[in-house]
């Protein structure tokens, strides 16, 4: 009646039903490097970067989003994108998009070598002005050009849409909303659109209903991810219904990375640990290596000076301590 | 396209797809003042535990877990039971089931004037061995004639099984195992059993499983409740695929007391608070009126002097220390 010990407890023994819709494998776009870094107060020295992206890429982690190239005096946290990329130089994960807040950003990212990039797009008008200094319009006219020039270059492009669910100021967003500015993305030719919680209160009925609207709006959910935060520990149990609803491909920041849940201005991305956790017991492929990826946490969360919100990572850190 | 903004940000005004087989409504057990304060280092006045059953009970929880009828010298934390009960009066929610260890316990609980009481099992050798000092088969003859004599005395009485989806040191636990303990609580006349998962590593897919075995065997989904642990974070995507599988009892423990996840021996009880969430989202009535049980919750971190580790209630105390 014994089943085998792993390291640290485990229930990967344990029998599970295969829920109805789940895919055999999922694509974990990590977002610690950017979305993380650039959240966190601490100015990350660029070598501790570099290696910060090699660990992501020698646990498994096939997507990393790496910096954003927005000028130094707006985010002084990603103020390194151009020596980042090049320290990295060919240890680059297969996919490696960086960010770019506009034509400029796109430009200095081609000259840089970058791949693949990435635009931020924001569903309500506050944060559209808090965020970009626009209306929700003018900011996807800004968008237009840089995703076509980017598609022309023959480079895929991102588009995030921020704030799908729920907005500081604004309450609940009205899902109509959400769904125009993200067909807008995909006109624009976006190969692949995140649909951000970014204040973390959406639950799983409002992530179906999203995705539901989104699908008779005639947007293939092959090209949807979602980003979903913990700040009201939902993040888990969002994600499961988006599995269900077809999505494959997931944000999540190694450690949570990017957010303290205890303080108020929590952002709490959801952690990569945490997700890979529910992936792995579901019986889904992600390719990463659960333990290299929490001492890769554990080791970031020592250069920052702070524990990890992760749930996982705190509960595997005793045996990954004493091994 | 502007929503009506409440207190704090909120999705509540986002349209929600009913996913399949929620229910309607979902009973919460609260273990907080039993289980919660058990795992807590301080000893809490019994002044204070009375206090914050009446809090609970004003929030609109309306099964409340009060104590354990266990010697003092086992858990001090609990060894005000028969004080705690009086001090309350009348003041007890309309379920107060107690816990015991055994028919002295039983004889201690009536004569204290519980109206229900609960046994705890394991579903593993080894937990029921530490916990216990007993085997699992020992360990179940001894709850027998404490379940008879507690319903021949007209109590309804809950069983618990532990360790249902993984045990620290046997690892994974077969689910036939986990049945076999449940069947026979349910056949001693258990009025609703609870499934564990006390450490935290279960996944909906496990769930699920556990779930249809136990449907097999013949056990009605009306008499089973879950309790999940947010060790590894899976508590939410577990319960919402415990309801979609019929279940409307979720037991949770106010502010998630009972374990702070970042310790290594972290239990990490599903917050209330993050359950209310939830459930308040997909549109499940449940008659906790969330900010009363925040506030309640917060006042409680206080009296015990560390913060709370619930996500939900960390991102609403702003907003609760404001009004």
């Amino acid at each position: 009646m014994v089943a085998t010990p792993e390291t640290g407890p485990s229930a990967r023994g344990v029998a599970s039903t295969r829920l109805p819709g789940l895919p055999e494998r999922v694509e974990i776009y990590e977002v610690g490097p950017r979305d993380g870094l650039q959240n966190e107060s601490a100015v990350v020295p660029v070598a501790v970067k570099a290696e910060f992206v090699r660990r992501l890429v020698a646990a498994g982690l096939r997507t990393v989003e790496l910096t954003s190239f927005v000028p130094r005096r707006w985010i002084p946290q990603l103020g390194d994108a151009e020596e980042l990329l090049e320290l990295l130089g060919d240890d680059q994960p297969p996919r490696a998009p960086v960010l770019v807040p506009n034509e400029k950003g796109l430009e200095r990212a081609v000259a840089a070598g970058a791949r693949e990039v990435a635009v931020f797009a924001s569903a309500t008008e506050s944060f559209a002005r808090r965020n970009l200094n626009r209306s929700v319009a003018e900011s996807l006219e800004m968008f237009a050009p840089v995703v076509a020039q980017a598609r022309a270059a023959g480079l895929p492009v991102r588009g995030y849409v921020s704030m799908c669910f729920g907005d500081p100021w604004e309450g609940a967003v009205p899902l109509g909303q959400v769904a125009e500015v993200t067909l807008r993305l995909a006109e624009f030719g976006c190969t692949e659109i995140s649909l951000g919680d970014t204040i973390g209160v959406g639950t799983p009925g409002q992530v179906a209903a999203l995705l539901d609207l989104l699908g008779r709006g005639g947007l293939g959910v092959d090209r949807l991810a979602v980003h979903f935060h913990d700040t009201y520990g939902q993040a888990l149990a969002n994600t499961l219904t988006a599995l269900q609803h077809g999505v494959t491909t997931v944000d999540a920041s190694a450690g949570g990375l990017g957010g303290c849940p205890y303080a108020g201005s929590a952002t709490g991305n959801l952690a990569t640990e945490d997700l890979v956790w529910q992936l792995s017991g579901l019986g889904i492929d992600t390719g990463v290596d659960l333990p290299a990826l929490a001492r890769t946490s554990l080791w970031l969360a020592g250069q920052l000076g702070r524990p990890s919100p992760s749930r996982a990572l705190a509960a595997l850190t005793p045996s990954l301590q004493g091994a």
